[in-house]
């Protein structure tokens, strides 16, 4: 507390002091950055061969332990002081076979396919497979209503849309994504035999989203998936052409123990307090059915052109930056845990960290989870960030990875791009890397190396 | 000092002058506005029929005489007050076969196919085609330097790229669209056969851009070409590598008389001051190359989606607003040009006149070709426009088929969408329908709705 009362005052007298020489050298140093990324920029490429070379790479996955191997390499090719892995044990399910399912007319009994995937942790159908009547719910509040009366022995199709007209598509998907993760306790404690979910996406199309769900320990586990933003229009037609419906769903997903798996760290030592630490950076693992290209391997990327960038403009930096690659953000955020269980056992002190882990679109913005004095602080280099289409700095969150670090206290801080399409590809077969431009990916990048740069040279002014 | 003074006063009461109530209830209004843009918006399929049963439209092709009915079509299927066509003499160009060019290693005699396409006014090559020694200029200047000695019986190829650094592509368009407008003449000064441009793109890709040139009078006219990005990198390599590089090209282009087509106008009644128009528009023309889906497909289904939000918001303007689809800002702003003559002629009073013609992309702002009282006017709306993402308000520019009502002293504003994937599409084969996100083209209308709102209701207050 007392260490960031001390820094509380370093940026409050920085502010003061900041004389126009010195917003001066930040605006020439920010132009140098903004040069840098959008001529020399290896981040693009990095991020071709992550998701093309490697593809998807969930927890647990071969893939993922290829790109720890990866992410380690890129680090020391690009000559970092240090690099190193940090062990964590992670959650390994996988998918298994490509999941089936019609949707079924009652009344004729026609069957159509329909594009399903079964959600992170859930449990398999048998074998067989799955059939049932269908009943639609917008709410767990109309499901409780329902009652175990008419939920028994269907499955309840959860069908709320994200809502259209939230200007941010993050508070969409925060005002829906409660059915994805908690719809299945919440069928099963009706009796209910599995839970279907539409997709976590805005665009009508044919792909489902992949993410996770929980179980409440005390009720039984019934499978649980996500149905494509068409195939729930489809069932929703049916089901309201003729009153009832059928799904067939087949599953063959399995939860195996805990592995061990790895964050790759990379660090460029500070010159004037090395011990004082800056963190950046992206989760590495991501869902199995596209390449996690915008989630997360842009943030990857972006947070190791960060290191770079200072390395090739020759700023010796006077805290030390590390970079993070996170392991396991998706279906269990331990990598982010373990990182900041470490730097409490250590006692390392964090100045702030920054993750991108909402996409390699224009940049437009940072969002916060920090005490408001930090806050402030950055909001006050909205001038020197403005000409680079930088204006939005109000918003709330620190990105995923850092929670655990942000609930010690450190002041956290995510990168805010442009969301308009981020959830056409989130967590789809569609997230693919010829989704991502190479200059939204690049101009994301230098917004974080010129606020990182901000951040640790202010504290000194 | 004092003339700081009274400035800011009159800034100021500007705001004083916008009382409380009202702005609640233009808050109220914008809101309802982006309601009802991002859940009913008719223009994302407005744009796929323009874009995929029509298809690129330059003036005088059967493509933009199908373009016209159908804005018209669309205009009286909206019911607005008024649907006409205004006739305009448009040039007619055309492309003729597809183009064929080799790039020839001058040692080994090895062709290698590249991507070219005839510029819009170019004359064509003979039947044979035109086989040279390619001479690479970054500048008029170099090109000034080297002079007829070394440029005659050449093909000059123009390679400058467009700068990367700048943060706005338009910037850097900008800075480069000289070789694309001029250089043919430049080059056919010093005894230059053809001139090559490399592509007005940002990106590396094998689509070539089309777009605008001009000669000089005087001058010899020779066959203009641009080259794709990735066609330029090899033919530069290739230079760089033997010192020497052969271009074959054959193009069959040709001019013919102009002929008659339309500017599409539809138009809404004003309550209060029916006289006075405010004009919302895009041009209805695009290159032949593509399907004109950003450039300017966009413009024009967003300008008809404000007039349908205003009808189904019930919302009766005060001024007459217009919507107009000007016909030839490709090649002739021949449309644009008729408006204002049209506007002058019949004494009519224009308030203000807003164009979307920068792509159908995310919106950041508005820019201005206006009066500085005018602008600072709208500046004043930023607090009800930036929870839509509308901060850039500071550039300059008010839409190109607008500038000739500029020239007349009208207040014009173009919609200011993200930049950044702009130039992958512009003037390509590339430029289709699929590239378009529905939110982001409804953000847009929506925004353009909004300020024309505003306009329309504070010259009341």
């Amino acid at each position: 507390m007392k260490k960031h009362l001390v820094l509380l005052l370093f940026f409050l007298t920085g502010f003061v002091c900041i004389s126009a020489k010195a917003q001066q050298q930040d605006s020439i140093m920010i132009r140098k950055i903004f040069d840098e990324a959008l001529t020399q920029s290896e981040c693009y490429e990095n991020l071709r061969y992550l998701c093309s070379h490697i593809g998807g790479r969930l927890s647990g996955s071969k893939e993922a332990e290829r790109a720890v191997e990866w992410g380690k390499s890129v680090m020391e090719g690009l000559h970092f002081d240090k690099v190193s892995l940090m062990p964590v044990q992670v959650p390994h399910w996988e998918r298994g076979e490509k999941e089936q399912a019609y949707i079924i007319n009652s009344k004729t009994g026609v069957k159509k396919e329909a594009a399903i995937c079964a959600l992170g942790g859930s449990v398999a159908t048998s074998v067989a497979g799955i059939e049932a009547e269908v009943i639609e719910v917008k709410s767990f509040e109309e499901l409780e209503k329902l009652g175990t009366n008419k939920v028994k022995g269907k499955i309840v199709f959860f069908n709320r849309p994200m809502d259209p007209t939230k200007i941010s598509t993050f508070n969409a998907y925060g005002g829906a994504v409660n059915q994805r993760w908690a719809g299945a306790s919440k069928a099963a404690k009706y009796g209910a035999v599995a839970s279907v979910t539409r997709s976590m996406g805005l665009r009508i199309d044919n792909f489902p989203h992949a993410g996770s769900m929980s179980y409440v320990d005390t009720l039984p586990k019934i499978p649980a998936v996500a149905i494509s933003t068409q195939g729930a229009e489809e069932l929703h037609a049916l089901l309201n052409l003729n009153g009832t419906a059928k799904l067939f769903i087949k599953t063959s997903c399995k939860t195996n123990p805990d592995v061990e798996s790895f964050n790759v760290i990379g660090e460029i030592k500070g010159s004037e307090k090395p011990d004082e630490y800056i963190v950046v950076g992206g989760h590495l693992d991501s869902w199995d059915n596209g390449t996690g290209a915008h989630d997360d391997g842009a943030g990857c990327v972006q947070s190791m052109e960060v290191l770079r960038i200072f390395k090739a403009l020759k700023y010796t930096p006077k805290h030390t930056i590390r970079v993070v690659l996170f392991m396991n953000e998706e279906n269990g955020l331990r990598g982010g845990k373990e990182y900041a269980k470490q730097a409490k056992l250590k006692n390392e002190t964090h100045i702030a960290a920054l993750e991108s882990d909402a996409g390699g679109f224009s940049p437009r913005g940072f969002s916060f989870e920090a005490p408001s004095w930090f806050t402030t602080s950055v909001q006050n280099y909205k001038p020197l960030l403005l000409p680079y289409g930088l204006y939005d700095f109000d918003g709330r969150g620190g990105g995923p990875d850092l929670s655990p670090l942000a609930e010690q206290g450190v002041p956290t801080i995510e990168l805010i791009p442009d969301s308009q399409r981020y959830f056409d590809y989130h967590h789809t077969a569609d997230d693919t890397f010829d989704k991502v431009s190479k200059r939204e990916l690049e101009l994301g990048a230098a917004s974080m190396a010129a606020l990182i740069y901000l951040i640790d040279n202010t504290a000194f002014h």
